[in-house]
């Protein structure tokens, strides 16, 4: 560690700020019962981006951008010409979302560079903070594109293809946002990074029950998403009888059932139908088509392939007279973080006095994507209930300044070692 | 019969005028498939709507409308003081609707006005051709609206809390279809008829499979219906456990099919989910709502009964942690139609030289409502392949013709008969 002195850069770690923040973003897309909606590229994230840009402005942090609109804002190290130690996450949210997700792992960043630059020191290598685009995957699906046009799992030409429920392009929108990025240079993807380090609320109850603030994040459960998509045939609710009819709806039914029945054998399987749309839509009608979205997780790849050859019996199974297509949109098999990166978390922790303690991620982030080309990992803090995708989610202040005060000292580490 | 002569006035129906005019009523709303989407209450149906009021003029028939937007097209009797024969059906249509279902009966009644004007003679009763207000219930739901009004089933009161999914008030609709009637006197609710008489396709494969052209309606089949509202909580697909989970569209698949497999032991047993609404509808978020409608149909009335009080069992048994509200919206028992008038129509079948057979209704008709207060019956006419509310719906011209012939020597039985 080239310019590490004795006191932590963490120990400027200021909680009222950090908190005052997290607050401050949830008024972009604020729902009226307390929850946020801002969706990917919306005028709402547009807002909360543009005060991400005046906040890393105001502590001299030079923002850049890139063709997927990921917003980076970055503090020189000692050798510019070294890659850089890079934290954040996304500040895009579920249409029924809360004010943590995402924006703790961006507004933890930036509290622990503006702690970092506060002590007065300055890292051997540049620390950048991001917001990486569209990690929810709720307006433009799926998710993660940011992070996966990031390290080269996408290509704009992947992207191309997706639409809003509207039918807006999503590099439409894209390109909507940097029309208004006229300051913020443009860089490509793919740059060398040296490690990354996300922070996020843990969406799970583990921490609470512990009575942990810190979550040194080991892995990430496997995942599965398809959309399927249903036809039969339209008739009349009250003449068509049961052995002529080709009823989307009822075949769906029976499909999703299946599925739910397999997937409880495993308390620990998740299998999710957030989404489910019937065509007329017409309650004299019987449907001639759904389309449904299927989610499945699980810590262990084989269960999750499994369920992936399963779903191809069921469907075929109980699809009686309709007919049944399956297009899996994303599939992510379980992973690792580094052993490195999750010993530093550890021992950052413990310079900081904090207790933490290991758990495992089900849910995706785009630390995921960062895992395959550079060290990563991530810190969790408690959410109350393990309450997430809602408008009721919560975390508390002495956590989210515990975790920021961790995210510090581990990147501070990080920024000064020879070989992350 | 005070004015009959010899030749039948239902020489004088014009089969290509009839299909002319059925096919003319199809630009209003029409689909780029062929098919038909005339809300009740559109632009498209308003449109429709002046369409048959210019063709009443044209022939000398007075226009009348009333508070549900009802329109009645008056041919005058010897005695005008006596109640009418009343014939029509509706013009309103399914999202995914055909070119005949309703449309036929409103044209075939104008069809056999024009035909009893053309023979030189004048019935002793008045004869009425009507459109009935929101037959289908798609865009406001239930439907039947404007011929419970006309017999007092329901009120202005009840009609006033109905809204479409845009959130536009059905009374609104109404008010703004009778502010362009200038021309078009109103009517109370409620006058008396003498008889009524409803001609539409079979919406079955009866009288197509038996190579029949006339069907005579002995009766319609009962129903309920119903919205069903599932409320669990939103969480996040990825770390929500299952044993945590409120998942509302878990619950109401598993209702659903636990219903369906309860309906599938009688082969007429209809069961219908048309309406299917998931909140918040997103890949990634364990659904928190769910409302669907349940349509059930019998013509045995205890099968129909038996399911009303299985559907409360089984969702109390199905719903697991979620709650489940139940609301039926409807309920209209099995009914059998005036010996009567079924007896007429066999007559006026005999003499045009119509080959006709006894046939049930599966589907409801405003005819249902009429039953209450007059001596009503319906004519039936053949439907391709038994396919209705879908686009591909279609009837040939010769039944077309025949059917209006049929009806217009039973409405002028009727609306010469002292005591129908």
């Amino acid at each position: 560690m080239s310019s590490a002195g004795t006191a932590l850069p963490s120990s400027h770690v200021d909680g009222a700020r950090l908190w005052r923040r997290i607050i401050d973003m949830a008024r972009y897309g604020a729902r009226p019962d307390g929850g946020v909606d801002r969706p990917a590229l919306s005028a709402a994230e547009a807002q909360a981006r543009a005060r991400l840009v005046a906040w890393g402005r105001e502590i001299g942090l030079t923002p850049f951008t890139d063709q997927g609109a990921n917003l980076f804002l970055r503090l020189e190290g000692e050798d510019r010409s070294l890659p850089p130690v890079v934290t954040g996450s996304h500040i895009d949210s579920q249409p029924t979302g809360g004010r943590f997700d995402g924006v703790y792992g961006v507004i933890a960043g930036l509290e622990a560079v503006e702690a970092i630059i506060a002590s007065g020191r300055r890292a051997k290598r540049p620390i950048e903070i991001v917001a990486w685009t569209n990690e929810e995957g709720s307006r433009f699906a799926p998710g993660m594109t940011g992070s996966q046009l990031y390290v080269g799992q996408k290509t704009m030409a992947d992207v191309a293809a997706i639409l809003d429920a509207d039918g807006i392009r999503m590099t439409d929108a894209i390109d909507a946002i940097l029309a208004s990025d006229t300051d913020i240079a443009l860089r490509d993807f793919g740059r060398p990074v040296a490690a990354y380090v996300e922070a996020h609320i843990e969406q799970g109850p583990d921490l609470e029950a512990a009575g942990i603030p810190v979550g040194i994040v080991t892995g990430i459960q496997g995942t599965r998403r398809y959309r399927i998509f249903v036809t039969g045939e339209a008739a009349h609710a009250g003449t068509a009888r049961r052995s002529e009819r080709r009823d989307a709806l009822m075949s769906a039914v029976r499909i999703i059932n299946a599925l739910d029945e397999k997937a409880a054998i495993h308390p620990e399987f998740k299998l999710t139908v957030g989404l489910f749309e019937v065509t007329p839509n017409a309650p004299s009608v019987v449907p001639s088509n759904v389309m449904f979205s299927l989610d499945i997780r699980h810590n262990e790849n084989a269960l999750v392939d499994a369920m992936d050859r399963d779903l191809r019996r069921t469907a075929a199974r109980q699809a009686g007279p309709c007919e049944v297509e399956i297009r899996q949109i994303a599939h992510a098999p379980s992973l690792d973080f580094s052993p490195t990166i999750r010993d530093i978390i550890r021992e950052a922790a413990d310079a900081c006095g904090t207790a933490s303690m290991d758990i495992h991620s089900a849910a995706g982030h785009d630390a995921r994507q960062m895992h395959h080309v550079c060290p990563s990992g991530m810190i969790f803090i408690p959410c109350r209930g393990g309450i997430s995708h809602n408008p009721a989610e919560r975390a508390e202040p002495e956590h989210a300044l515990a975790g920021a005060e961790v995210l510090c000292d581990t990147i501070w580490r990080l920024a000064n070692a020879d070989q992350p």
